[in-house]
């Protein structure tokens, strides 16, 4: 079975209060996007890697590649003004060949080879591994909150995977707002999405907490 | 203002793969209650701390404090069926001169000092911490699941902190499934819930990954 993944990092560096973008950045001496890429790779050799950068990070990226000697093969698709639009562009990129088509967050260098195995299982034409809330949720509605039935509700991880013609179809769709991640996209063509087991380890890394856990888990090797 | 915490251990070590129940466990040199104690011992040296136990484990902390030089100032009571029990039976020993009541996870020792000084500012009857959701989140119903705005949600942390009468006649209710917090209970009994911002280091220690992670947050001293 031919497989693909688009990892995307369009995000800038603002929640974490630093100059360099957030997937550029540093963790167990490496940059966080060369974890991830190195992650994939292991879980499957031959699986066809594109990376979703803006166009204004790629020679830096090229940089750090050679600086840091990531030697695992990929691609690099240019961004575009969402993410939507990004995932829509690393799509482009990925070989006629590839029947199932994973959508990862760059910043998740933490997944475990487990949930890769269960996302890329091929047996689903849409699935999105997910993770029990910790803590109770509260919802908002204008002027006011109100508890909610946490067990009604999981955490979504990635990489969300798709059927080759299932995701592409999708992203002909125009755009809306509403389009939160990869499953919303493909659900709102008609798809029903699968649920799998994520890892708890597969942290989107966000904040300068996160990069912290994330230094202390995989310089542990707990993904 | 006088001030009271009312600390809920109620815990088996189920999902913690352990025969200790998870509040005793080891934390950067002390149980996680002991650790819990401290940081509320720390914020206000006046304020009056009911722990709630399992009858069964009564004489095990009793040991513990010993063994581990607990000087924090804390009365036992007896935990219930359910949380909503337990928490009604700490509030009973709750000094009638107290004017605001915290109700606490005691396998939250990583809240913070200004997660504390927020929700015991005393201005509101009620107030919850909250923080925004890392991951998107999927909503389960009979058969499927769909995506829902996260923006929409937060999620809530303890301590949840209230009015001494606000609390008291919210928990003079009958017990229903549907209270998960207490703020469902003090909602239910008419009141509205002010959120306010908890800190991301405050996770409820549940599995072995959370105690790893609570014991480098500990010793690096993050909270």
């Amino acid at each position: 079975m031919k497989r693909a993944a688009v990892i995307v990092a369009g995000g800038s560096g603002t929640r974490m209060g630093s100059e360099v973008p957030k997937q550029f950045l540093l963790v167990a001496g490496k940059p966080i996007l060369q974890h991830t890429l190195e992650v994939f790779h292991r879980f499957d050799e031959d699986m066809c890697l594109v990376l979703v950068l803006p166009h204004s990070q790629m020679a830096y990226w090229e940089n750090l590649c050679c600086q840091y000697v990531c030697s695992v093969p990929h691609v690099v698709a240019e961004g575009g003004e969402t993410r939507f639009h990004s995932v829509k562009n690393g799509l482009a990129m990925v070989p006629d060949d590839v029947e199932y088509i994973g959508v990862h967050d760059g910043v998740r260098p933490l997944v475990s080879m487990d949930t890769l195995k269960r996302c890329f299982s091929g047996e689903a034409d849409a699935i999105v591994p997910v993770i029990d809330l910790n803590d109770s949720i509260r919802y908002l509605y204008d002027g006011g909150s109100q508890s909610v039935d946490r067990s009604r509700y999981k955490a979504v991880q990635t990489p969300q995977v798709f059927l080759r013609e299932c995701i592409l179809s999708a992203y002909n769709q125009p755009y809306e707002a509403a389009f939160t991640d990869d499953a919303s996209v493909v659900e709102k063509a008609g798809h029903a999405i699968e649920l799998t087991l994520g890892n708890r380890e597969n942290i989107k890394i966000t904040t300068p907490l996160d990069l912290r856990l994330a230094e202390w888990m995989l310089k542990d090797g707990l993904s």
